[in-house]
């Protein structure tokens, strides 16, 4: 499928489901919206699943790794190889995702979307390498518009053979030594936000470290000149391998009609760019949790979504993503199984013997 | 045990474990701090289990459920046997949090703690009744001193045995139609606060319903002045059974050193008179979520807890509590299952190889 096919063949939300779900939650054993957030949620699940009674109970994630020339830059404090070395440390089951995808009951997949050190083959890891880490965006494009469209185009094919295996729900994750200043770049480009604004500490910057990694953004636009109309063209420019895959994971959960929740920062700015090729992506983008990172609350407004969670935490890996994805699950639930009045035999509000509350 | 032996029983949390712990977060193949309040919680379980690898994998959730003579002022908008009809839903397994449960694998204990409606017996339902319901606390005292003790003796004995039956984890869960009316009298009495501050809309009233609610709320203080230094007291006279049985159920769940995670406004009522008994059961205390309550921020803040979610529900029944404990568990895997840089052989910050991205 070329990317065209892929953006023509995203339909909206089914509008008549969530008319329906609106209509089953009304019934449920709750006072009418007490279950908050949960209750949009499942909404939105019955939208994208054609279905009052949607379920959300297989998660797989899908951590894409790669690296970025612009480490030349001194913009991170953990030398290149950590990428790589966390990627081994995904597989053998030692990183947070690991433990977290254990405890959840995920499936974990590990993307090499362009690491630059080479890796042992593994039959959890993908190999859709773009080339052995991007170019420095500082001095131009950090890839040319075939990776750049290659990437996209592997994870749209991740994303999809994911839901084929029985995923309800696709969680993405990133891994790439120097990548939030790549996501800066991205969220920079596509929101028409100031470089100063979209820049954080990444991993633990100090102050002038962080005034170093705001003037490589402004000089990677400035050198750049990005598309904001094209998020192939931002992606060519200023992005990364791993977040083109990202994006890819975006479109093709929504081609496939399956909720995509964003992890924080970097996921975001891979949400910018699929938004970018496709504003329908948004019926079936859910965000897991809020990043400490300044440029994230800047993603999710551009977007218009609320985060799940708000943890303080900045680790990416798709570990806010996998953590929210129990919330979703508990949404589905809910909808789905929870017992109508009539089927419990409870007196809704106001209804029968409300006479004996009010003597 | 009497309630002065169980206090006395409760030791703080493991300070050695918890700095164990700490200095285990640092060698996590993570940068420091990244999984923001999820490491907090890891340390603080570390404290409760005395081990820098803890779990907290098996939950239960207490859900205590009693009826209140207040409602015959009007301050609800739904008869009272919905008390006893959703106790039937729970173990007809229809209500959220009997979906919740399943979802999240957890046990669910129900108890009467003195529903006005005779239930059947039920191997699932545990029956401490202190009586047909409390009295209308607008006119005097909810309910007697020894019912008092009575019920939080009996929530001791409920969290003692979740504990010995392996719950690493015990979520708080309350049912009983006007109890957000005792909470808030509860709430205002243990910490200072005027009555319109600690009142809020419950399952759903009106501005004149709510401007009704408040003041029988000032009415139950004035008529009789519950004494703030003395927990027992508060619970005698503005309190509600449930409320007695979920204050034991967090000292009983401290006395076993277990994790108590909070559910929204009505646990947090007995998080404060537990604590006003034994202010010690903060070490082992988390608060669930931010229940939409207007009161129940006033209890976090008097007893200096943030909530893990927010996200805008307002059930109780332990939703919010047994949704958090999903997070709880990740934070002690993450802790105890995750691989240090040594294990995993990947890069600390700044370490060898630094020159290659200072170029």
């Amino acid at each position: 499928m070329t990317l065209d096919e892929v953006v023509a063949g995203i339909r909206p939300a089914d509008a008549e489901a969530k008319r329906a779900a609106i209509r089953r939650q009304r019934r449920l054993t709750k006072p009418p919206g007490s279950l908050g957030r949960l209750e949009e949620i499942a909404i939105q699940l019955a939208g994208i699943f054609e279905t009052e009674q949607p379920t959300a109970r297989n998660t797989t994630v899908i951590v894409a790794a790669a690296d970025h020339g612009v480490v030349a830059q001194g913009v991170t404090g953990y030398p290149q190889a950590v990428t790589a070395q966390m990627v081994l440390n995904f597989l053998a089951g030692g990183a947070a995702v690991s433990v977290m995808a254990r405890a959840r009951g995920a499936n974990l997949i590990i993307v090499d979307a362009g690491v630059a050190t080479p890796l042992p083959a593994h039959p959890d890891l993908r190999v859709v390498s773009a080339g052995r880490g991007t170019r420095d965006l500082t001095h131009g494009p950090a890839m040319t518009r075939e990776q750049a469209e290659a990437c996209i185009s592997a994870g749209v094919g991740i994303a999809r053979d994911a839901a084929e295996d029985g995923a309800h729900v696709i969680a993405t994750g990133d891994m790439g030594i120097g990548n939030t200043t790549s996501a800066s770049a991205i969220t920079a480009a596509l929101t028409g936000t100031p470089a100063r604004l979209t820049t954080g500490r990444g991993t633990g910057r100090s102050d002038l470290e962080l005034q170093h990694k705001i003037a490589c953004v402004e000089r990677a636009l400035d050198v750049n000149r990005p598309d904001a109309e094209d998020g192939v063209d931002v992606l060519r420019t200023v992005g990364g391998f791993e977040i083109g895959v990202l994006a890819g994971v975006v479109l093709g959960g929504a081609l496939a009609r399956r909720a995509v929740v964003l992890d924080g920062f970097v996921s975001g700015a891979a949400g910018l760019i699929a938004h970018s090729l496709c504003p329908l992506v948004l019926d079936y983008v859910i965000a897991g949790h809020q990043s400490a990172e300044p440029g994230h609350q800047v993603a999710l407004k551009h977007l218009g979504l609320q985060p799940l969670l708000d943890l303080d935490m900045r680790l990416g890996e798709g570990t806010g993503a996998l953590l929210a994805t129990g919330l979703v699950e508990v949404a589905a639930a809910c909808l789905s199984d929870m017992a109508t009045f009539e089927e419990a035999g409870v007196s809704d509000r106001e209804a029968e013997g409300s006479a004996e509350v009010s003597a």
